[in-house]
């Protein structure tokens, strides 16, 4: 066990401070990650703040986060030291039920240790990537490829997944019409993929201050969403539209957009249950679903697929004292698209 | 033209009476058929009592007919005089547009003409199969085998295949575990099909009374949904639930039973939007869906299928008559399952 240097809050509209946390000696099967950059997760502020009412304070956040391999266990054979490495939004998982033996760790139907607030296997509080280092089964670990700068692969490894997962499960593609809600965090990565992908992407919005950035990474449309009349030349024509936003939105005015075994995919806890009109989903078999960012094998692949294409998180750099101004900035939605702390500053 | 007998209600809550109504000359792709059953669908009752608001009168409803061809156009192909036959709730399609050109012109983009309470492409009012005869493009007409006997058929039209498609498309089969909510008239077909293509069945029902007709219909399992503790051991386990019931349930305490990538498949049109929290979404990678009856082509290998594995409607046969008296029962959930009108009695 050794203590780190580490940001945390210790209750909902607490400032952060400097603190230190224990790190577990690495076990047989852990890597020692020395962390260079961690994004800050519109999941963080929720946490931060007990939104969803289950924070355990102190509360270290952070579930982005790329950094070096500094140490590894003696059992440990996809990592050596100096190896530039990820680690997303868990760090363990039972490994027996059917979700993970598929590979799909995130539905773990056992025990899932998330990478903060959480407990893991021996009942210890877990800590996020607003510290130096992190000591993680290698199993929960990633590789970065050596072409996408760290700061720019942290927000990948929460943002990135989750829209990646969606996009390849329901098979974006040449010849398919994609839309993201909301161009923020997880859009604009998301946009991105699914050019990369081969699809047509179509970028909704609440207001017009983005269309630039939005035709830029890759959509070929920009809608502003406020009007009906503006959506009407969409109508049944899209095959898979994906809400980033955790607000509870008028599903009737989404669902006419989708055409024939076109899906709604919602990625965010809404507050508020969705109100979906069942005579809209009857309509050209339309479905809603949701997902939960990504197992470990698709990140991974999540990652490579960025390295090929030239797929980066857009971030701006901030030191350890602005993470308050920062989720005030966050929860403002001012900010083109991730805050990523420098951990060097820690 | 010519004047058929027919049974038709003038206004919501009036009773049946007798009336005549047109039937055009056949046309060249066009079979005349003489109705020998036709079911009584619930959702003729909410169109008799204009539920939805759209009721045009004098109605005459019931699309799930069965009966012979006695009369052919010149360019008809499919058909000969004598053929048993069957119409279900659509009659013509725009037979252009992708969904048409797929056979699944249940979602048909342009103008769909319904078998009653629609306008024809003449802009003429369609009526159903409450009537001595029908005139219909033989691109809607079906076979119906000789194996079934036509008054058990009539339901299969609608109910058969409504719950046919999406037991075919959410792919239910052996290893799959099915539920079906609510023991009607299409629950009892639906179990019977969701069984002979090799899944497990378990019922949702509000009470006991119908355990005993479920297990005899192919259910491995009954459960009344009353109680969250019955739910329990269903947790997480089902691929497929149909919801066959009009009513706005508690999508938490279903979604919850879904397993990953279970799907809730709704059919009928609700009252009220459905309440979905996203949450429930989220877990397992869980979907709620709709669908709409079947394309022509599926209706026929639904109606082949339920040959080769002994499936038919279980009816309950009434004189023209007692139409009114059958609506009360089927508002009060009594009837087992499906009555049939006997069109020699008109």
């Amino acid at each position: 066990m050794k203590a780190v240097k580490a940001r945390c809050t210790c209750g909902p509209r607490q400032p952060f401070i400097s603190t230190l946390i224990p790190r577990r000696a690495p076990g047989p099967s852990d890597v020692v990650i020395a962390i260079a950059f961690a994004g800050i997760c519109h999941s963080d502020v929720e946490h931060a703040h007990s939104l969803r009412g289950s924070t355990r304070y102190p509360l270290v956040p952070g579930h982005e986060m790329a950094g070096k391999v500094i140490e590894i266990g003696s059992h440990v054979t996809r990592f050596r030291v100096g190896d530039r490495a990820g680690v997303g939004n868990m760090v363990d998982s039972c490994g027996g039920c059917a979700n993970c033996l598929a590979g799909l760790e995130q539905y773990c139907s056992g025990h899932r240790t998330l990478t903060y607030n959480s407990l893991d296997r021996h009942g210890e509080p877990t800590h996020g990537g607003y510290s130096e280092q992190i000591v993680v089964d290698e199993r929960f670990v990633v590789r970065v490829p050596d072409t996408i700068p760290l700061e720019n692969a942290a927000p990948l490894l929460c943002a990135g997944i989750t829209m990646y997962s969606p996009l390849r499960h329901w098979k974006a593609g040449p010849g398919s019409r994609v839309a993201v809600i909301g161009l923020g965090g997880l859009g604009h990565v998301g946009i991105q993929m699914a050019r990369a992908m081969g699809a047509e992407v179509t970028v909704l919005e609440l207001d017009d201050t983005k269309r630039d950035d939005a035709l830029r990474l890759g959509a070929s449309e920009f809608v502003v969403t406020t009007s009906a009349e503006a959506l009407a030349p969409l109508a049944n024509r899209l095959d898979l539209i994906i809400s980033t936003v955790p607000a509870t939105l008028d599903m009737d005015r989404y669902l006419g957009l989708l055409a024939r075994d076109g899906v709604f995919v919602q990625l965010a806890a809404a507050s508020q249950p969705l109100a979906v009109p069942s005579v809209s989903l009857l309509t050209n078999r339309r479905s809603i679903a949701g997902t939960r960012s990504g197992g470990l094998a698709e990140t991974q692949e999540m990652l490579d697929f960025c390295a090929e294409h030239g797929i980066r998180a857009e971030i701006e750099l901030i030191a350890a004292d602005r993470i308050d101004e920062a989720y005030e900035r966050l929860l403002a939605g001012d900010v083109r698209y991730r805050f990523v702390i420098d951990n060097s500053t820690l």
